[in-house]
């Protein structure tokens, strides 16, 4: 689909229209980096902080994290640390004078500069789910196996909505094609159905290298330019409790060497991966983070590092993970706070444990993306249509977590609280008084069309009104969109020199064989 | 219905073993009051804080407030108010002096009195919906008027929920019973199905007396027992804008004389009855609600008043009202920045504008009740089964929103992020070092039953359980509990000649015709 739809480009220059039809398929908000004005929400006093960052210090201290990584476990004994078979142990001395060279916000430009991200301070940008196995919707009806078609349309997605930032890992697992040429497959896809910046797997030297060197041929950069500034990023996640394996410390030095973004996402479960305990699991994931951290500040001081979270608990019946729970939202807030603590931006998620998109997938989404501002999240991952503790990527969820990503965006406008006079509209209430209507008055017709947040899915209107229309459930009217939207889609524009050369770069690795499988 | 069980327990004693059965249909959470300890989200600095106080002075100043009450215009114009026809003007020293005599906090005390609730400070209070003229559950599947049996349905479950702490206005109108008499048999069966704090309606000198005398029959109180603290409450809405009407201020009135509470929540629609700009929309509720609170204290200084808030926008395209919207989260926080600077309780509601317990359902129901957190509101009105902004009531909405609500009241517990040595856990991360599990170990098991929110609704089983149980969506699970907590429910315990006291009120006020119905 991906490859018919870039034929198609070839063969016409029908991008102007087809974009203004594309966008007509649903009013959305303008492309924006929104700005989080909220003070975070802060459970911890300063000594819970103290109290946590000594915890974490003291696990890099005295129990070591594993390092299955030669070049890393090198580097560190170089930098001081103390090595001993797989186990590093590091000082505090030594994480903080490495934390403190990392920058507190950065810049990641993807080919199209209109797309550039600021991370850190006071953003919050959004990203589409990533690496679900599985697909529901609500035709199909069941969950299956991820196709590359189904990737693709989720990809059209994330480049469709304007409240999706960045693009990362795959919106779901294309398992009909072979493990070995996937990432290039779905990075041409990638890379052609969107201008956001991407995201780099780090599962094997072959993978990162490819794709890195894809990014670089869609910006038409140089090395050197491509180097010159963050283009692209990977996350990596620790493997809890405090290890770190070969593939994605691999990955991690090699963005490191070529200044791309650096995100690393302990998964660490309460009750499982670490301990019962919100505050340990914390600590226990800011180690396992923090290390990683150090090791890219001492390869390049400066390294654009980004701190994630993932701690959650499991249900205690079944030991099964939850998601968007109390416990989580107290965890991620947690974080956010032990993240200005160190200057580090912060990444968190939109996650649910809820099967199919209905009441549990909104309350259990809405808690984790409500964690996400309180925390003073810069990145929020799977912010659009994860299902099933992310086993399922789901195209409804992903337009129904959408509107509920708009909805944070219009929460963080200043307009909504402004107080100046004609805000206050003591003039407007006068001209009323005390028996008439203010839709007509000249003050409400002066700002009506943008006083509001307008929405693409929520239907309004009275149950008479839904009832003649059909009576259609959430799921139901965001399939129909899912559905326009794709029908609509029209890749962003590429020069084709460009297009082809990443074709052909493409065909290239394919006959070389890919990467290896046997990671 | 009601009138059924109320003849089983005349026939039995089985209170007690039947208690434990019902109990056991979930396993949910104590009563308990929540303490709201996250600091609120504050978008107003002192300025703004100060311009929509100016801007609420001044509409009372300046525009004034149409009393339809002959009693209300007198007090207020002994009180030194200027009174021209119906327009009452009222200067900023005089409401500040009145409000200043209101409590920040007080009591309210139902017939048991292990009931009470704190109204006020760092309490957050959730009451069930109120007043639809609509009924819908999965079952029907349609949307119907209210009866009598569903009626009785909700207050079984609103006694039943731990999380409901108050039975606010009828769960739905049971429109089956004629408007004469529908208070005494709502009330008497309000009484008897539940023990928590209740309401009166004012709607009239007639129902404002009876509920309060059956209320104080219930409690086997004197009068002037009844009267030496609150036992119940009225809420009365103004006539947005600027405007109170009739029966109103006259339960007002009566209900202030008696020493009970007082809540007043103007209904100001920014955009059709206030200001489409959301600063004036609270400047102007803030003004309608301050003058009735500025009477009340007039009247009786100390009258536990609550100040409300029902700010929201209309839809751009039809006008029709929203609920759980960006700009009425900003408005719940306004309004609560307000409620400190004038150190009065506050309420706000649970809502939403969709027409089925759906997706949208629940994101603009989670949005409505996290802007009360945020906002610091003491009680939540509508906090379980509103729909279609508050014409549908519905038991299986009821269910699911007490999901979210035990999970709000789980987050509010601070052993969630404590910090001690035992929760930073250093020596279970140290026992399990890098290659274990937490599972087993002490830490986790001495711990596990407690640490973390036990769902009785969501369903964290992976898909294929989930689909192996029946692939039940969340609504239909909720429909489920609903029925078996109705068919398991036993009232709470009354003595028998209270309840009999109680029938023979009805019996009599019956005989007399009830209210007039021509209010």
């Amino acid at each position: 689909m991906a490859e018919g739809s870039a034929r198609r480009r070839r063969g016409g220059g029908r991008a102007g229209n087809a974009a203004r039809r594309g966008g007509a398929v649903i009013e959305q908000m303008d492309w924006r980096l929104p700005v989080n004005t909220d003070k975070p929400t802060e459970p911890l006093n300063e000594e819970g902080v103290e109290a946590i960052h000594i915890g974490a210090m003291r696990i890099l201290e005295e129990i070591g994290i594993e390092f299955y990584n030669e070049e890393a476990k090198a580097i560190l004994k170089e930098a001081g640390c103390t090595v001993d078979g797989d186990n590093v142990r590091m000082g505090r001395d030594f994480v903080m004078e490495m934390v403190g060279k990392a920058p507190s916000q950065f810049t990641m430009t993807p080919r199209n500069p209109d797309r550039a991200l600021t991370v850190g301070g006071d953003k919050i940008l959004f990203g589409n789910v990533s690496s679900p196995p599985n697909y529901w919707d609500v035709e199909q009806g069941k969950k299956v196996p991820g196709t590359r078609d189904m990737c693709a349309n989720l990809l059209k997605l994330s480049q469709y909505f304007n409240c999706i930032h960045f693009v990362g890992g795959y919106p779901v697992e294309p398992v009909d094609i072979h493990a070995s040429v996937r990432h290039l497959d779905v990075l041409y896809d990638k890379l052609t159905l969107t201008d956001k910046v991407a995201h780099a797997y780090s599962l094997g030297k072959e993978r990162v290298e490819d794709v890195m060197e894809m990014v670089r041929i869609s910006g038409g950069w140089t090395d050197e330019e491509f180097e010159s500034g963050p283009k692209m990023y990977t996350n990596i996640n620790s493997t809890s409790p405090l290890k770190h394996d070969e593939p994605m410390m691999d990955g991690w030095i090699r963005l490191a060497r070529r200044n791309q973004g650096l995100v690393v996402t302990p998964f660490t479960l309460a009750g499982a991966m670490a301990p019962v305990t919100m505050a340990g699991a914390v600590a226990q994931s800011l180690a396992e983070g923090l290390c990683a951290v150090a090791l890219a500040q001492y390869i390049r001081p400066g390294a654009a590092c980004v701190i994630g979270t993932f701690t959650s608990n499991v249900d205690m019946k079944s030991g099964a993970p939850a998601f968007g729970t109390p416990e989580y939202m107290r965890a991620t807030q947690m974080t956010g706070q032990l993240a200005r603590f160190y200057g580090l931006p912060m990444r968190s998620s939109g996650v649910c444990a809820a099967n199919v998109p209905d009441g549990q997938a909104m309350w259990e989404t809405s808690n984790s993306l409500w964690a996400s501002v309180q925390s003073g999240t810069n990145l929020v991952y799977h912010a659009a249509g994860w299902l099933e503790g992310g086993l399922i990527a789901s195209p409804e969820k992903f337009v129904m977590d959408c509107e509920i990503l708009q909805q944070i965006q219009r929460y963080m406008e200043p307009a909504i609280t402004a107080t100046t006079e004609d805000d206050i509209a003591l003039d407007a209430i006068k001209a009323v008084g005390n028996d008439g209507h203010f839709f007509g008055i000249e003050h409400t017709q002066e700002r009506y069309t943008t006083a509001f947040y307008q929405p693409f899915l929520s239907d309004w209107r009275n149950y008479e009104g839904w009832e003649a229309a059909g009576g259609v459930w959430t799921p139901e009217r965001a399939h129909k969109i899912y559905k326009e939207i794709i029908a609509n889609f029209e890749a962003p524009p590429m020069d084709e020199a460009i297009r082809e050369e990443l074709a052909e770069f493409v065909e290239r690795r394919k006959e070389e064989g890919g990467a290896p499988t046997d990671f």
